[in-house]
């Protein structure tokens, strides 16, 4: 008799981010997957910062995600008049496409994979202008 | 002495779409919480597409997601210059559309019933104007 | 020999809002983790209604959160011409807000804690004019 036993593995990657921008960890979620051998579950992914974000995007057109990034540079910019400005024109704007965007996402793990469709990819959103450290926590729970 | 379990199970649903809109998924996802007999834990909804989305929604009032779609058609217009436009104008918009909402999203299950408000649905939002196929992966994890 | 056996526990808790705005429930979601003893896994946060929201955001500058609070008045007008209106002006900006930010949130518990970044708090986001009881369902899955 086989024995399955469910169970919680916690893992982290650290996103180093020049700037404003979309970078895709979508490897990095698997190599950790790979690592901790968990065949059947969910990745939960979690962003520890309300200056950057988490996005799912199409990853075979780096056009398709310019043009993304242009859009919120224009639905939330940096010229309005915030009464938050301490660290400069990309701080109040960078919290706002957090919350239009997102923090954590869960996704499907079968047969050790990913269960992403052809053409999605998982990107952490960075809001602010300067280099950054990211930190992206995952949590793999099943068997 | 009685063991529950815990255990994942993986279902899918394919939503038949036929042009933009919101289209209510919530009964199926249901049907496969019956089907998989797990009475507690949660149900990770997942869209493995990246020009349509999941929203959770007011499934009363029909004026309510027209005005939502709406909102949407002028927020994020066809008609702005887009550098991505290989598939036509609808074809930004929908990468843009999901962005800023959602594409994953976990539920509570109880007495293994859906844990919902009285007037919460969940909905595929379709962004593109042809007819698609949509696939939706369902990982129910409890006992 | 240890058997750590993972489970799932169902906590809940009100938020009595009094208007439009963020609420913190950071301290709440991390007491109910508490009450439950489990150590390692994820809670996900769900909010039973359409009409508010969740939000991450940072908790220690509250002019951040009325700034964010102010683009979303712009964003999304009371004043725009909506279709369903039964309740008042402030219905279906409220069920649009909604759509645009989060319905559930899944966050990791590494050592019995919320593993939030430094800045990071959880709020819910209240779209409606009148005060309400909201219900926020807690499932923390783990062992």
């Amino acid at each position: 008799m086989l024995i399955f036993a469910m169970r919680v593995a916690h893992e982290g990657c650290e996103v180093h981010t020049k700037g404003k921008g979309t970078y895709e960890i979508t490897r990095q979620v698997q190599e950790k997957i790979d690592k901790c051998r968990i065949d059947s579950g969910t990745v939960t992914i979690f962003v520890q910062h309300t200056s950057c974000s988490l996005t799912m995007m199409e990853n075979a057109a780096p056009a398709a995600r310019r043009d993304m990034e242009r859009f919120f540079e224009q639905l939330v910019p940096e010229t309005a008049n915030y009464e938050h400005d301490e660290e400069g024109p990309d701080d109040m704007p960078s919290h706002i496409r957090m919350v239009l965007t997102r923090t954590s996402e869960t996704i499907p793990i079968v047969d050790g994979k990913l269960q992403l469709g052809t053409w999605q990819g998982i990107f952490l959103f960075e809001h602010r202008r300067d280099p950054h450290r990211r930190k992206v926590s995952l949590t793999i729970i099943g068997e």
